[in-house]
């Protein structure tokens, strides 16, 4: 029995992927679709038997999904929140994956010292989307971190992955698309050129709500842009896509 | 009458737009789609008043398109080729448009010098797509020209705009979606800041073949993008922006 890995105040998702669960808190940040749409998006270029590093893991939502998605070899979780870092590690128990996912507690920009240079062959991030404003943020709680730029900005995971990436290894984002420029500009700066694109839609003829971006660390110039995603082909009814992501028929995303 | 204005080679195209007419020579480069919609994405943010440059006009469709959709008080339009400046002058007289639009036949890199450094409050330009690969063109003909970065390349388009521009005028393209990156790199390098942009795809599901892109020389940074424009609804069928974009319900691009 492994209720003993799950605190009262949680909840365990059933990911409906070969038997996997999530430990997640409630009243906390729980993952949504863009963690989802990352871990397939990357898992379609992530080779066997890599090392793969997810900045910002959280529950370790995308690690957990990853290990199915793909036949890497180690996946490492960093994630700055100690309680939400434990949390992702009874997850890995949870689902006896700890030979192939370590969750790492730290701050990201500690971890090109931590994991060396040229490390890893790929690096996923779901990060805070929100720029920090002029406004002071009261309150600085796991929702509130999870979502704004407080501890780590754009530019720290850009930068961090550069160094942690070896060369030719990929770095894979979602974000918001008012961010667009930021991303593109920032992976140039660091040397990852930007490869793969992919807008998400609500439906068809609505404005994209989220990017994909995947670069390549000393990669060539060329950038290639996927069809558009898009969640509902109409209301109340997902497109065939999402379906095929969710990987079942029934979806409550 | 204008007969004289038009050569025995050449073919009078309909705009349907007030009743404009254009000069076209069959067996050079043609106006397409992309000249169309870059004429209406650019007529949304063109001010009462404003002079207009447009690099790379060709046939002079873009001043043409402009000089009925907005209210800009002079439209420029800069050709490096004798005999295509010449047709694009003939039918600017054919319009009885001399007092609204110039053509300037020159090589665009010469434009800044010309027209002096913060010139002009917004600028055109839909430039040759291509790249110029290793090889070598042997045929450096109007239409290849028109498609392949022979005279200018899209970083001379972008620094030459850059000078040209007043604080917080715009300049807009229309490229393909792989030379995004270039675009916005470029556009930050010379101090212009990607501000608008706006995806074309063929249809619905998939990938967008064009891009709209308007950057504001010393615009705060933050990007607004469109919803995505589709120039068929299904096959056979324009979508209704489309129709619209014409102005007409009976259309053959």
């Amino acid at each position: 029995m492994n209720d003993n890995l799950i605190f009262p105040h949680e909840r365990v998702d059933d990911l409906q992927l070969q038997g996997l669960k999530l430990i997640q808190n409630p009243s906390g940040f729980c993952f949504g679709v863009d963690a989802v749409l990352l871990a397939d998006y990357a898992s379609k270029t992530i080779k066997k038997n890599v090392h793969v590093l997810d900045l910002c893991t959280g529950s370790g939502i995308i690690p957990i999904l990853l290990s199915a998605k793909t036949q890497a070899e180690k996946i490492i979780g960093v994630e700055i929140q100690k309680t939400v870092a434990q949390m992702a590690s009874r997850s890995v128990k949870l689902n006896g994956l700890e030979n192939k996912i370590s969750i790492y507690c730290d701050d990201l920009k500690n971890a090109a010292e931590h994991f060396g240079r040229s490390s890893f062959q790929y690096i996923t991030c779901n990060p805070p989307y929100k720029k920090l404003g002029s406004g002071i943020l009261n309150q600085a709680d796991e929702t509130t971190i999870a979502r704004h730029e407080i501890l780590c900005s754009l530019d720290d995971i850009i930068r961090v992955s550069s160094i942690i990436l070896k060369p030719l290894g990929k770095l894979c984002l979602i974000h918001r698309p008012d961010r667009l420029v930021d991303i593109i500009t920032a992976m140039k700066h660091y040397g990852i050129e930007p490869k793969r694109l992919r807008f998400v839609h609500p439906y068809p003829y609505k404005t994209a709500s989220m990017i994909l971006i995947e670069g390549t660390r000393q990669g060539k110039p060329q950038l290639f842009l996927d069809p558009p995603l898009y969640i509902y082909e109409k209301p109340g009814i997902y497109s065939q896509e999402i379906h095929a992501i969710y990987g079942r028929e029934e979806l409550q995303l």
